[in-house]
């Protein structure tokens, strides 16, 4: 991927104005979401990781130039466009923590032009990342101790999101992924049954059944639903007493009733003395259905989760914006209706349990008891320290996570913990809307 | 990317079973969508192009050899992956025509190992590309004369899911792109205007738009929204007065109500004699916006549509599958509720207008006057001919789309054209679907 023209083409219209009439003075944006989706009570923050892998490697190529020149800039702005690195620094809530509507997930401060330019790339990791590890974790939340497996690859947007989707499913508490290339990349668990066509490939089910154990050293889980399902589940028996199996065994149901099946199956293994044969589902499942499995008491001991969750089918975008809040040392603000933001250099303060942070600007002094969210993440285009292990974020996730109250974490109708801006901000936000409103005299 | 572990660890393991016991039969399978998300009468087909670059290159990498050692693959089967590429052939439905519930967007007929394992690769490409190039068709279908312009890269499912929007966008007959990379890639049109932050960077609004004129040579368009828009109208008319601008303009409408503001800023502009100057509408649109624009004849002349397409947000995702069809000379369909499948290899026959299509086997002939959709892309696993240009595939989508009867092409509650099961294709899933039942007789 080369970086420089990954953008859209008016942060590069922007870029060469700044360059042309040397406006290089330091801008701050701040990357935020100006409202939660229906039914989301928080945010999992996530996307950092690739944010700064991007910074890290922003550059113009010469094939890039070329193309610039063709299209119409000048010499001066395309030798202008040679030479630029990002060496801004950002601040940045690390993932996995929780965030809110107009809490800063990511501010930077960089000459303008650079600012500028990467702001689509910034946007997009964050944005979508965010949303599939809000998604996320909210099945890790309605699931109780059932174990979940990422199954989203086939129907994620693109291999690119596949790989990310598995990261984040494992940040916000998933056990394995389907994926296997993220497993290898990222040393997580991969975990994988047999698909309806290997069972039909066979003469008989039963056939599939023993051939998979034959061939395959490691756990096994049976899917029992290629023809009738009870049926399938009374093959799996005789194959698992017949063979004497002693590894990891489960059977899969992946159509139909599954909470009437999976009663049905567990009372079938029980009879056959097969108390450890765990019960698996898959099938189109999200937090809604993970929910009803908990609520009905359903014997079903692990989920395939999918599509739904690596595309957060109900929100698959989020009202992510990324504002300027500073150009040099002038606080600025927009007023577009429904969409005017906050100036200003900003940190979230936080205390536990989370019942209401603090949105306050930089340079204030946050309340006793409350910690800081966002942290230094790279000075001058260099990345600071590491937290950014898959380990790390999960912890994190936990940590916040088990800090909202339950009617923030309730899966339906949550709300939301509130985000109280500071006085410093406040009068800020007063004094910049005034002089914002100066900004079209004409006549000045 | 590295092609041989990009799947799901099913397929190795079903894949592993089938080098180990021979069984390398050809077995064809075939990748449909089994229902039509809500408020859809028909899909374009899309994500071709990339399933037959990844089916070229796919094979196994030494480190991937040496990370199915380490996972427990043993010796032989690592070795029968070693040598593995793909070797089958390819019937598919070419980008951009239409594609209903059921009928095969595509079709491998390969050696069984080979089939599997490119099942989730093909699955993804194929899927979300076809739920956007979709959406792209709906906001196509309901703009009128309205120009418009793919902004969704900021909010795409990463960086390799923009680039495929960008190409889908234009499929659909969007006029250009804001993503850069992507119009250097596929040779689109890049279109962009400014961000607030360039106006706000300036002490007042008109001195950017004075500066963005004079910094940049080509079509202008202002953004008037920063702080009242209206007023900002007013600035942009200044300016365009002031330096007697000879080249293409606009003012950009990113916030309020549009259809009164795009109303009011027609009237500011012709009062000043501006009627060649063009009213640009964005902000979170998709086709409903868009149907609503026209029927309340509001005077827009284009509208950058973003997010809400590059997820195709209220249908992120479809209901796909890939199924085995046939094993060797045996058809073959599983009965799972709500998920039964229909036997054997398939062509759709289709006759303008599009009021049915049959689906029928490959073998049959088709009724008078019907085209065959499905065509041979690749065979023995190189490509044939080249389908690809999204100049051709824009042709073809709109020869489909308009030959689509009005309650098709109703953007709210359409109806789909039926799918009629041919006579040979009918009596085979009867057949086949009984012969399954008997599968599951474990005295036999």
């Amino acid at each position: 991927m080369v970086a420089g023209l990954v953008t859209d083409l008016y942060e590069l219209n922007m870029a060469a104005s700044y360059l042309r009439r040397g406006m290089s003075g330091p801008a701050t944006f701040s990357l935020f979401v100006r409202a939660l989706p229906p039914d989301r009570g928080f945010l999992v923050a996530a996307g950092l990781e690739d944010c700064l892998t991007a910074l890290e490697s922003f550059a113009f190529e010469t094939e890039d130039l070329d193309w610039l020149r063709d299209a119409g800039f000048d010499d001066a702005t395309v030798r202008g466009f040679a030479g630029l690195r990002f060496t801004g620094d950002v601040r940045a809530v690390p993932e996995g923590r929780v965030v809110l509507a107009d809490e800063p997930l990511l501010e930077v401060t960089a000459p303008a032009a650079e600012a500028q330019l990467v702001e689509t790339v910034l946007l997009n990791h964050i944005t979508y990342q965010t949303a599939i590890a809000t998604k996320a974790a909210r099945c890790r939340l309605s699931a109780g101790d059932m174990e979940l497996v990422d199954f989203a690859f086939r129907r994620t947007h693109g291999i690119e999101a596949g790989m990310a989707v598995a990261r984040l499913s494992s940040i916000a508490g998933f056990a394995a992924t389907s994926n296997v290339e993220a497993a290898r990349r990222y040393g997580l668990p991969a975990a994988g049954t047999m698909a309806h066509s290997y069972v039909e490939a066979f003469p008989r089910e039963i056939d599939a059944f023993r051939a998979f154990v034959e061939d395959l050293p490691g756990p096994v889980t049976f899917l029992v639903d290629t023809y009738d399902t009870l049926l399938g589940v009374r093959a799996a028996v005789r194959v698992i007493q017949d063979m004497t199996l002693d590894r990891p065994l489960a059977v899969r149901l992946d159509s139909g009733d599954l909470v009437a099946l999976a009663r049905e199956t567990r009372q079938i293994l029980d009879e056959a003395g097969l108390r450890k044969v765990r019960v698996f589902v898959s099938g189109g499942l999200d937090e809604y259905d993970l929910e009803r499995f908990i609520l009905e008491r359903a014997p079903i001991d692990a989920a395939g989760v999918g599509t739904r969750v690596g595309v957060s089918a109900d929100a698959p975008s989020l009202d992510s914006a990324y504002k300027l809040v500073a150009f040099g040392d002038r606080p600025v603000c927009k007023l577009s209706p429904g969409k005017a933001t906050l100036p200003g250099a900003k940190q979230v303060w936080r205390h536990f349990p989370i019942e209401q942070d603090v949105l306050a600007l930089r340079e204030e002094a946050g309340p006793d008891g409350f910690e800081p969210v966002l942290v230094e993440v790279m000075r001058n285009g260099r990345r600071l320290g590491s937290e950014g292990t898959i380990a790390a974020a999960r912890e994190r996730c936990v940590r916040d996570v088990t800090a909202l109250p339950p009617d923030v974490r309730r899966i339906r109708g949550p709300s939301s913990p509130r985000v109280r801006v500071s006085e410093g901000l406040a009068a800020l936000a007063t004094r910049t809307a005034r002089s914002a409103a100066r900004r079209q005299d004409l006549t000045w």
